[in-house]
């Protein structure tokens, strides 16, 4: 027999007990005649003691465990002398009658502490290493518990958890596919899913009325920071759903999990937002609400004041922030080449100082006066103290460079605390964007998302117009959902391909299966998918999502643990009908 | 809103109560002034009745719906008149007001029916369709609800349910593994897991204790009957276990399973059978125990009375089939055809009647006296009325012939009901067993499986005779999963990897990072995988494990829904830098 306890779970009521240990040895200490081991598992740390006038013979086989032994022991529980009171046995010590190296280690290459030595690289290399750490398994265990309460959730609202095919079709469009070549069809492929949504609507044309899934999926894109080419999503459908029906069905698992997880109690209503409000006062269809700092449109009110830069503008906006009336010229400078940064892409930066004298100093005192900058604060409802930011430009980038400008000021003002939370759902999507380089109509979200029933007659006369109904979940800046309504209409997922510029073949080459599906009495549908890495990352207060996924890639796709991907040798190959170029 | 209640849960108390439904037109049945419709979701089936006389538009527009159209109802539930008491909805049907047809459907291809005029082919094809059929669903909520205890059972016993990868690396001898190209790497591959079975032994030297999960692996083999190139498993793994730690742990999933799905007590301890008491006494590692008919060794007794086939074998042995020694010749000679099928390979089958007034009559008789027949009826306590069938040959080729026989006797007599159900443990399996074409040894689990304490000493000097701590749980004959506890000794790997023929150099490039992880403190640790499709098949009484997955592909690897495998772009094939053959 192993253990008899874990490592985290003796205490004073165990005293005089002989109990059995296995784990880790996290600490040795060796102090003369006294040799304390700290041994670790998942569950805790419990100090062993080793007597060298009691059993000198025991001491020395304790003498030669290094760290990250394996070791089991057996002992008395006695009561600490010097209590530790910030862990739970820390009043309890074990003093060991018989040992047991159950496996020796080689010294790790980094420490096994919460405060590692270990760089990032080779953390990877080591992962199941790193994984030892108590900050890292928590993130796994953490995404345990939530997976739990999702199950939980969905069950009682009566889904029904279904596997779809990992091994599918690839489409010509999908280009960011990954694809397996068939052994038994040579020259032919399947695809990994980048998501099951064609299935999922299938289930639903199948009857099975309310479907969830916690599911990989993958896609192969040039990875940007902090994504990974495999992705764990919570994907969702039901029949016979209007929008607020999806939206009340998953606010509830929002505040189920925010409430079971964090112990957070959301207000009954999540708030819902347009897409156009979100864009105009955050410059953002994801905006952080957990602090205000709106964007206020200024283009009317500053424009015609002989100003060339801003007379010349699409738009002039600019935010207030709250108490900076004193930010030196370093400050500003650095702010100024912020907005400056090719990624956000201004030309440069106004600011109003609202002195706390009642004066206003500006860098555009030349071209406003006290009373047009007074109007101007008034805009923005700023006190004496604030600092008013503003860019002009194109109204597309000036929104966003001001999105951009006001998350780096939430920052530098400790607005954006990762233990606060502020969730919403932006709702009222426009149904298609211009596609910037083409100029064609693209789906914003995708091609099965239907219109809000008032626009459809905008189909045929200013489908730029059409809104969808569609909706994200939006929390603290990040969207961790998002879905839609499905057409279910044959006629009109035909005009939707038709907008989107497919000729009938390519929809048939493409959709073939799901149109044909849709002939056969298809219910009304739509359903919300959740990306799970990220919501855990959220949850986890973690940066990035590759803290709460086991074995993760790395910014290259690759796993550098077990050196993946690789050759394989030309035998595979040609059982495959391969070739390298 | 589309609905009020659900199709099947309308009865008496609601009488009276205006409500509305949505779902498929099942049944429409126009009987002179009255309409009547069958409208069904997936929770059951509600009559509506149309009036002609009351509402002749309404009537009109019912008249107009066909098959599967999707429709939405609103009106009163009354009592019915003519009561059907088969199904819940069955006191009541609903006096519809409002009708809105939803959408429409064509006529489907078969009729969703339970005894369906759809042949296997269409109906995967239209797999869409077949999974409106009840029979269908039904397996696939089960398969939730199985999945559901699973996570239950094992989150109160203390694992974690972790995410491993799907892309991971492929082996020299993964010959079976699928492969994805990387767009980034060209000529570098992924591979898709056959099992997550190292990345659950690195969790285990990270120190995660209990890991599970429910997640598909994927098998490029030449598919044999009912299997698929993706499936599905429960893959678990503990640290600090023995043998019998961790089948107490998994006897324990599988009582709970039985008890919660299939309100079944099972006993509190699950019988575990040697593997060389398997083989001797069934011929099989995986006997089919709801019946006994044990395979009985009769070499020594029947060898040297001049009976040549039987002096020159190795091994003679025989079942006996109880109440059937009145079989006719046809029914002795089908079953001599059935041992002489190419598959079981016997060369002939003899029997001996134990006719109802004590005398026996066999097709040995010019060899054997009566009370040489006599004593072999003993051996199998063979009563009056009982037939005994031999076989001989070589005793492997022989016990796997008297394994199919005894199956086929068993299914004659009606003893493998599929309702009935035999669990049992095989242990003491080999460690290695011989490979046939080379000579050489092989690992019969894997080449992580341990050997048994007590016979470690013969790994040098008889590795044959070693036995593994390995078990497989059988039910019905069917094995259901398997697992072991695995080496947690460099050292021991090593040798392993030597008698398997494997060079370092070998073992360190198919193996290296997971013989690296050994370094550095492996536990002690075993653990399991279960045939999720396979015992979800079993508990839904299905013969295959298609009638439990939702969208399968065929015996061909392939899915003729959305036909795949299929032929991707040569821009593809370009990106990914790859030519066909």
């Amino acid at each position: 027999m192993y253990r008899t306890h874990k490592c985290g779970e003796l205490c004073k009521q165990h005293i005089g007990q002989t109990v059995t240990l296995s784990g880790w040895a996290q600490k040795i200490r060796n102090l003369g005649g006294m040799t304390f081991i700290d041994i670790r598992d998942r569950f805790g740390i419990t100090q062993l003691v080793f007597n060298a006038e009691t059993n000198a013979e025991l001491c020395n086989t304790a003498q030669k465990i290094g760290r990250e032994f394996v070791i089991r022991v057996s002992g008395k529980v006695a009561e600490r002398s010097s209590k530790n009171h910030n862990i739970f046995t820390g009043e309890i010590e074990i003093i060991v009658e018989t040992l047991d190296i159950l496996n020796k280690s080689e010294l790790p290459p980094f420490t096994i502490e919460e405060e590692t030595d270990g760089g990032e690289e080779i953390r990877m290399k080591y992962r199941y290493l790193d994984l030892r750490r108590n900050s890292v398994q928590k993130g796994l265990l953490l995404r345990h518990r939530m997976a739990k309460e999702v199950r939980n959730y969905l069950d009682l609202q009566g889904f029904t958890e279904i596997e779809t095919p990992y091994l599918i079709k690839s489409t010509p469009e999908g280009a960011r596919d990954f694809v397996v070549p068939s052994r038994m069809h040579h020259g032919a492929f399947y695809a990994l899913p980048q998501s099951p949504q064609t299935f999922k609507q299938l289930l639903m044309i199948a009857g099975l009325d309310r479907y969830y899934q916690i599911v990989k999926c993958f896609r192969d894109e040039d990875l940007r920071a902090d994504r990974q080419p495999e992705f764990t999503q919570i994907d969702c459908e039901m029949s016979f759903v209007e929008p607020d029906d999806v939206m009340n069905t998953f606010g509830g698992l929002v505040k189920h999990l925010f409430r079971t997880i964090l112990n957070i109690e959301l207000p009954e209503n999540i708030q819902k937002m347009p897409f156009s409000e979100a864009m105009d006062s955050y410059g953002n269809d994801k905006p952080d609400l957990r602090f205000d700092m709106k964007i206020q449109n200024l283009t009317a009110q500053v424009q015609g004041k002989e100003f060339k830069v801003f007379d010349e503008a699409e738009y002039i906006g600019g935010i207030c922030a709250s108490g900076c009336s004193e930010y030196t010229r370093k400050q500003l400078d650095e702010l100024t080449d912020f907005v400056k940064r090719p990624q956000i892409g201004a030309k440069g930066l106004f600011y109003i100082k609202c002195n706390n004298d009642g004066t206003f100093r500006s860098s555009v005192d030349k071209f406003y006066s006290q009373d047009d900058l007074s109007k101007i604060a008034t805009e923005f409802t700023a006190k004496p103290g604030d600092l008013i930011l503003l860019l002009s430009g194109t109204k597309s980038q000036t929104l966003k460079a001001l999105s951009e400008l006001r998350l780096e000021m939430g920052s530098r003002l400790g607005l954006r605390d990762s233990t606060k939370f502020a969730v919403l759902w932006i709702v009222d999507f426009p149904l298609y964007e211009n596609d910037e380089e083409t100029g064609k109509l693209n789906a914003m979200h995708h091609p099965f998302t239907s219109a809000k029933k008032e626009d459809i007659p905008l189909l045929d006369t200013a489908p730029e117009k059409v809104r969808a109904n569609a909706y994200d979940l939006v929390i603290n800046g990040t969207e961790i959902g998002g879905g839609s309504i499905r057409i279910h209409d044959t006629e009109i997922q035909r005009k939707m391909f038709k907008l989107l510029g497919f000729t009938d073949e390519q929809a048939e080459s493409q959709f073939g299966f799901l149109i044909n599906a849709f002939k056969y009495g298809a219910p009304p549908h739509g359903g919300i998918a959740f990306g799970f890495d990220r919501w855990t990352a959220l949850f986890n207060g973690s940066d990035s999502i590759r803290d709460v996924i086991a074995f993760p890639k790395n910014n290259a796709g690759r796993d550098i643990m077990i050196d993946s991907p690789a050759f394989i040798d030309s035998a595979q190959l040609n059982e495959l009908g391969l070739k390298l170029k």
